[in-house]
């Protein structure tokens, strides 16, 4: 059985493995405060051009985006989140659990457009009893999306120019961000991001590290506050240095860096599945173009490629066919793709 | 410079890398649904002697800790601790962060007696307006205690039998337990542990590991829970595995597995630091049994030691001495403790 | 200016008064373990036909259910509602501020229908990682809803069958409960209530109290818990007597017991209104039979009734209408409903 | 019986009724935005001699606190505070409900001392990984403490002070306020609390209100905020204009305002008992100057003026006698503490 269901089935690129083998028996501090952290976060911020940013790192996506929002805001303000994402489904509501509201808005491509924050946040302050309402504090984007889509730099620079006049906060969850950041047509950076947001993360656990996500702010200041937060959220990590190691070893480097490499290379395979699809007359519920592809398959082709392969049922697309989710990643192999779109063509 | 002022500043045993490298490009479900955790659990159910038992994986302590806390109790019960017990120290207020009070003892060692225990049980009970108290709901205990001593199996027993039938779950902070289990003059087992407590950990991250905590519950239905609670607070590790695997290779075997081995070797160095400091006269805070050691050095003393040495200063002890802490690890040399006993001497 | 824009904008009814003058400077003990509070609950037990009821009470409908919410749900545990539901809209997010989420569900008119709670149910039971989603522990209903519609007897028993079959809380908003009750063709009592909900409240602030709900839980156990809950909640009113002084003057007696008698003549007033409104062609949003009516209202009809009354705009009704919503109350006079009935009519 | 065992055993100042009655049909908006809120924010302004400060109106002590500590704090802030606190011991721990821990610092007499806050604080920042620990952000003080004593104008200087130039919220908890302002020897007034705090509240429920509490804060934007968690924390009133109607008629006037005089009055009553028992022998825990006394009672004692009084035992003085508590009230009689008082010389 080939497993193309998700992009955490397998372990790390080994040469994250062999730092970790490497550097095992240096001695050093804990919590994020040793060496390779620091090497890290210099390696992060040269890619953001940027020295001033704070960068901190964490285990999880879910951790991540619950610390951020509970360290950023205030007791009586929400999320604004398209309906579909992360945060508002299946994060068994952790931010709730730490008092905040996610204000949905329901997307049908699963992106927020610069309208619906707009009406979202006049709505709450038009409202002559506004107090009675959760505050809008923040904005939350997933690029790429939960299906795939990214947004492109003109849409970001709109809505980050809007947040900024408005009072909200910016925050990109990027669990998959390289997969977007490499994406054909994607035509933003690290360096963009970094100026556009508040606060966003570049997603390992996803893109060839064990675990790990790294937090980037915008000011150093936020940085200090929110160690508190990543403690008090269970998320300091007493090896810190493991995360560290990792990121270094992703990120060293320029447009060449292992990182990039593993999501181009994940997105390539993504596409040839796309076309192969597309080829055999599979619509597509999304023109996604990163790693994650979208086809819409009868029972009878899902129960064809489920001999073979692992992929999940995502959704219903119309009375004959359901839409699926299948997944490239770091580790995906060129014989896995070439033998899937093979089945795919004989479908 | 040479680090003994903790027990998580190394990576991992090499027997665990090898286990991560090995199994890296091994295809598996995520959040702890592999064969790894199955693996992992049935060990661990063994050593405990009951195939019913609840485990769960979890990355860290303070993670741990709040979630156990947060999926058992209500909302209007708290915890009954030492004051010096971890959650009411050193965990940024990350039990009161899920809405529960920590109702602390003062404890001169750092333990919590029965007398304690009932005392507070009492009190609330007694109140005629108890509801506008805090409901006790459980028992925490850390074991070893954050000053390295250790409860006596009948002291354990007498607690469980109190909270069994006092309503209170009973729950062991086992952060560094495998010190404690095997600490000269220890006279209980995993098994006892699984007996006496609702809930107990057993301490990855201390004692061998990269990370992880394996989590036991005596009621299986509790599990179910529990992995609510784990994803909701941010601790359910996408690669679950890299649970399972650390856990299986430390815990698999009998009184010989892994992690009492590696355990054992450090108390043993612990106990030559101990009787180092002793044989020179130096008075020690706390009779410790386990891996971390309390002299009381005075500041000529500390000095000359910090020279080579790094080492954690603890509080004070008296006019011209403070108590300082040392650790020994899974990872420390016996050269390295060979040499501090000479300094010791030297002193 | 006549207000009919809510049912909270006088005092009380004078016979609540006079009640609290009467009994001012009888001392007695707080909290709500007062001689006027036992009265009040030997009341409502009475109504409800169930001496076993427990029985709370709270100052206000936000607190009253949050509290609830909290009191009874497991951290992990949401609550189904309409997404038109008080506690999704108005309430600041207060239930998600004790950390649970509304698992909201899109309701045309305001109601939830057994249907939408079996799919919302079986949504997440059938998930195979329903770990990562909030699992439902509890139905909130309004009855009335935010708009005036109320259930059937046979829904709520529908409903309830369901819930006590799946384990969920059935919980009952009461906020107008008054206005439900006495409502031309509601076929069920507060007996069926009690018997059908786990807990639901009578509401007073808009239907003749100064302010004050009283909870009625149909196991005394839940009251036990529920006292801690409301302390918690900053809900417990130190001189209690006053709700129960209160709720004792609106509900002694039976069918023609003060509540009800208010109740009714509100409902009535309101049946005047739609009936007017319908005569001169104005189309109703929705054929409420309680206190608020919603006709919708051309810009230059709002014009003209805003000259003399104060109304609430509601929403949208098509290109030319708002919603408006008017509400009668335990205070409105026979006068005022004449004179808007006569202004209506020559619109 | 004769009731001292606290001061919310009855009802309200009759003026306070009177008005209520009178007002009661006049038609006003809702939650604290009518005239009668307006005019008390108005008088309170003035006594406050600052026509720039905030003014909300809570219905109770445990709802203000916990609304005004999630309030202002940062999530990972704590407050510090008295060990004996109000809200460290008798709020069900409705603080950490909302996520803060309770910085408890312990205290022989009731009150914090400068130097306990200084060492608090300078604890934290020196602790090199602080962020392991609850940052203070706010010094709570009980003024009356919860023993009757009062600070003097000079403590709360230097205290206020320290706060202002190390980034404290000072937040004084006035349940009883007035018995504090009008005990003999107080030398500081309304407008210096407005001067020295933050936010400070003024007790109605326990000075002669039917209920209520009028929070007061020195900044204004501070106050925008607070409507949103007032809301969200189940303390916005709907008819908030009960709230308005009693603090304008609580304190219109000067210092001769109806607030005062009950206050006066009730410690010049607690005096008489003080004096009574003191002639007697009876030792008393604590000099309180304000409406309750702490005398040291034999358990014959106790006895005897249970026969004819109902007072609260409080705690163990000696082996010999035990510490109970006498409140007297805006609603106490001249009569009963004749009687009283005669009844204490004979014991």
């Amino acid at each position: 059985m080939i497993l193309f269901n998700s992009d955490y089935i397998e372990g790390a690129h080994p040469a994250i493995l062999e730092a970790l083998v490497r550097t095992n028996f240096e001695q050093t501090p804990g919590y994020g405060e040793d060496r390779f952290c620091e090497e890290a976060r210099e390696i992060i911020r040269r890619h953001c051009g940027n020295s001033e940013l704070g960068v901190q790192f964490l285990v999880g996506g879910t951790q991540t985006n619950v610390t951020v929002i509970d360290a950023l805001l205030r007791s009586y303000q929400g999320v604004i989140s398209a309906d579909s994402g992360h945060i508002n489904v299946h994060e068994t509501g952790a931010p709730e659990a730490t008092g905040h509201k996610i204000i949905a808005v329901p997307s049908p491509d699963g992106r927020l457009t610069l309208q619906q924050i707009r009406d979202c946040y006049d709505g709450h302050w038009n409202d002559p009893v506004h107090e009675h309402t959760v505050q809008p504090g923040m904005v939350y984007l997933s690029c790429p999306a939960e299906n795939g889509l990214i947004y492109t730099k003109k849409e970001l620079t709109e809505i980050s120019d809007f947040c900024r006049t408005h009072g909200l906060y910016l925050f990109i969850d990027g669990a998959r961000l390289g997969y977007g950041l490499q994406a054909e047509g994607c035509d933003f950076t690290l360096a963009d991001l970094a100026r556009l947001c508040d606060v966003f993360y570049i997603g390992g656990t996803k893109v060839g590290a064990l675990f790990g996500e790294a937090v980037v702010f915008s000011d150093k200041e936020m940085q200090r506050s929110f160690r508190y937060a990543i403690k008090q959220h269970g998320g300091m990590l007493a090896k810190g240095r493991l995360l560290g190691i990792q990121f270094a070893e992703l990120l060293r480097g320029g447009d060449d860096c292992l990182y990039f490499k593993l999501a181009r290379r994940a997105d390539e395979f993504a596409m040839r599945l796309r076309a192969a699809f597309e080829k055999r007359g599979v619509p597509m519920w999304i023109p996604s173009v990163t790693n994650m592809q979208f086809p819409a398959l009868t029972k009878a082709q899902q129960e064809k490629l489920a001999e073979k392969y692992l992929f999940e049922v995502w959704g219903r697309y119309d009375d004959e066919r359901d839409v699926v989710r299948f997944c490239t990643s770091w580790a995906t192999s060129e014989e896995a793709v070439a033998t899937l779109c093979n089945d795919i063509m004989n479908l």
